[in-house]
């Protein structure tokens, strides 16, 4: 099949076409519903019949890829008017390219009969990925009714966690045993028939399946067709077991700019490979992963999930933060004493919380960075935290000397200036600790340091804030 | 040479193992350097020596990607003292593996001579990547002592903007002609001698040197030999101009599971290739990219950056903050006279304000992960701002009657507990809008969404916050 291949920009331009089709066709279905039977009522059917198959034509003219980001933008009501119109034969390549949230409501919306015609059409590991999301009952009746040897393979598919190499490793290898010459090793994969696309590296493999090398496809093509394979592939290549995380595999990708990689099992028999474009839409969905998760949200969360779902998706994380902000107060709460004698207090308490939650989420972010990277470790958190401290100390001293100037000017009241300034240097010093200490006690307790973590900083550098500034005032102004 | 490629885990152990040698060697120096001269300080200056050897030989046993690892998870003294060890033939490939801002001081450690060594050693691009980093005056003063041809190419690479695809993309292109038969075409190919590695595409154009198409390797290798290249070649493949954006590539590798794409100029003739380690390398810098930017980090921000670097880095968004701070203090400060007979009102204020912020940041998170992926335009914003308020109106409800309820419990009053809940739900409704706007009118202004933007926002919401809390407060209680 050929696929309208489209650059970036011509394809913002192909969303816009369709979201306008889109909604011409839903504003014409309408019409014609409210319209009297008669002539003019078949003839609104029919222009919206008319537009209903230059929409069809279009979605299904574009690459899968294609379909499934204009899909991912529309709304959740457009989206479910556009999933019917895409030919079935299509659906399936278009559904693996979907995020998960988006992919979930419509694999659901799949007959029992679709969905075996799926698993012919699919890859065994790419059928798994979709029966993954299906509810536990649905996914066992579809596996039922697969042949032995096709639901044995999508099972083992199913048996690796979600961030292991395992789940996103492929199984179609293709391999070469290291005792041919180069020339048999060309005959064999000739006789082999069909061969996946895009294909950079054989795999060489002994006669018992044990991993023994990669030979690049360039290689066996201009090198000498009389040589071993041993003697040319590169003989001890990066390999990952099942078990591996996929981060890891992704991070060995990059640094060692890899195209393909074995996987084997613990007896270093081959069992799968992991293709580059795997580790491609594995980072380019970590691109989003660290931010949204500081804030408490899922990686790909939908931006057009309708709004009931949004909203119960974000109530554990607003649930932790008014428990945070609810601590925050009660540290106001003893001290409303001191507040009613000098309002300025509450004037100026946010200011020390604030500066305080900015500079300790910076610290975060780069805790949490250096975490993903394995570039903190037992040995250099201590120093980490004492360079924060430093940095913290001096941004402390010069935004509390400032801050304590304004004060001044403002209330002239230069014991006041001093605990402003006072409350601000300690509060950032609270920060910079908090900031590397949070995420890295949640990675201790197995949890991912990412989720939340910029809820619980804030709340801790609020009530402390909090309890520095009025604590001081209290002690030395009242 | 043979790299000792190693696993992630048992990179970690390497780190560890360098650290503590580090940490000898530097107080094995100390040590000799305080004995008097005399047959105890040439033995302690021996096992110096020895431990300096062994560093050594680890250090330069590394993979060049390892060893940048290492160099990035030094904090700088120890890298400083790291540097010097590494064999001269080995820097140019380590520095280009190196985030920007530890490259950046290492390079300028180099001598103008040790810079032509490595002009001869990496290709134009690379080089051009490493001359960028140097200050202006010995960019030039090293541009001039290259010859003419290679300062033009150097010259060339520089010219591109650093987020376009000229920046990204190589000049050493493998190509054959469209009218040669298979054949013919590996023919030509071996007569070019060394083809560089991993070759997994053959670029094809006419005798122009005008793009007609893109050959993967394996159908070189497994087509039939008396065929046309044009016949087997894939016709019309994706391919970017040296000006599109670097990221707008990166996502069409991503979608389409690109390879390689030649880059062309206006006429279509072939001016280079973008390979997918690169883009895999743009992906994982991108990871952290945005989550640095929203608490105004730089991406590539060196967690073991000396202190006063690091603290300048962060003051103008220090200052940003305070400024956001002091006016939401001033909003508090025109509410004095209310907190004086109130103080229940500055305990309960910061939770206002804390829940907009936080629900504000979700929103955030969401639009620029739609920005950056281009599924938000002209047409579903207004829809997207719509959903995002109906969740906070969801939200605030919910959570505007809880905290209601608790404070009623709390002071007894019917009218605070009013105040209260109403105040949450307008300001979640502020945040969801400052959260879509704020976004979206950074981009319109042609800046970065990401940089600041949390900070951006955390000011709105936390001044809406004290003007909606304490205004009603005083409207209706007092």
């Amino acid at each position: 099949v050929q696929h309208e291949v489209e650059h970036h920009t011509s394809l913002e331009a192909t969303l816009l076409e369709i979201q306008a089709l889109l909604e011409r066709h839903e504003s014409e279905r309408e019409e014609a519903a409210q319209e009297q039977p008669g002539e003019e009522a078949r003839a609104l059917a029919e222009i919206a019949r008319r537009h209903e198959d230059e929409l069809e034509s279009r979605l299904n003219r574009l690459h899968p890829a294609d379909t499934a980001f204009v899909l991912e933008s529309l709304p959740a009501e457009q989206r479910d008017a556009a999933w019917p119109l895409i030919h079935r034969d299509r659906r399936g390549a278009i559904l693996l390219e979907l995020a998960e949230s988006v992919q979930e409501p419509l694999i659901q919306l799949l007959g029992d009969d679709e969905l075996i015609e799926l698993s012919r059409q699919l890859p065994s590991t790419d059928f798994a990925d979709l029966v993954e999301n299906l509810p536990e009952e649905r996914a066992a009746a579809v596996l039922g009714r697969l042949g032995a040897g096709e639901r044995q393979q999508v099972q083992t598919a199913l048996s690796f966690p979600e961030d292991s190499v395992g789940a996103l490793m492929e199984t179609d290898v293709v391999t070469v045993w290291d005792d041919l010459t180069l020339e048999q090793a060309i005959q064999s994969l000739r006789g082999r028939g069909a061969l996946p696309e895009p294909l950079t590296s054989i795999l060489v493999v002994d006669r018992s399946n044990v991993l023994k090398g990669l030979l690049p496809v360039a290689r066996l093509l201009f090198g000498d067709p009389s040589r071993k394979v041993v003697e040319v592939m590169d003989a001890d290549p990066v390999h990952f077991s099942t078990t591996d995380k996929a981060d890891e595999a992704a991070q060995a990708f990059d640094r060692y700019d890899l195209i393909a990689a074995p996987v084997v099992d613990p007896q270093r028999r081959l069992v799968g490979w992991v293709n580059v474009d795997q580790v491609v839409d594995r980072l380019s969905d970590d691109t989003f992963k660290q931010s949204l998760g500081q804030v408490g949200l899922e990686e790909d969360a939908d931006l057009f999930a309708p709004v009931w779902r949004s909203g119960q998706r974000r109530w554990v994380w607003v649930g932790l933060n008014l428990l945070t902000a609810f601590i925050a107060s009660r540290v106001i709460g003893v001290f409303e004493g001191s507040i009613e004698k000098l309002a300025a207090l509450a004037a100026l308490m946010p200011i020390v919380a604030s500066i305080g939650g900015n500079t300790g989420n910076q610290t975060v972010a780069l805790v949490i960075r250096g975490l993903t990277l394995s570039q903190l470790n037992e040995s250099n958190r201590l120093y980490l935290l004492r360079r924060e401290l430093a940095v913290s100390a001096l941004n402390g001293v010069v935004w509390g000397l400032l801050m304590g100037a304004i004060t001044l000017l403002l209330y002239g009241s230069l014991p006041l200036a001093a605990v402003m300034g006072l409350a601000m240097l300690l509060n950032m010093l609270v920060a910079a600790t908090a900031g590397v200490v949070c995420p890295l006690v949640l990675e201790r307790l197995g949890r991912d340091p990412v989720m939340g973590s910029s809820i619980l900083l804030t709340g801790i550098t609020d009530s402390m804030g909090f309890l520095i500034f009025l604590g001081l005032a209290s002690a030395i102004l009242l």
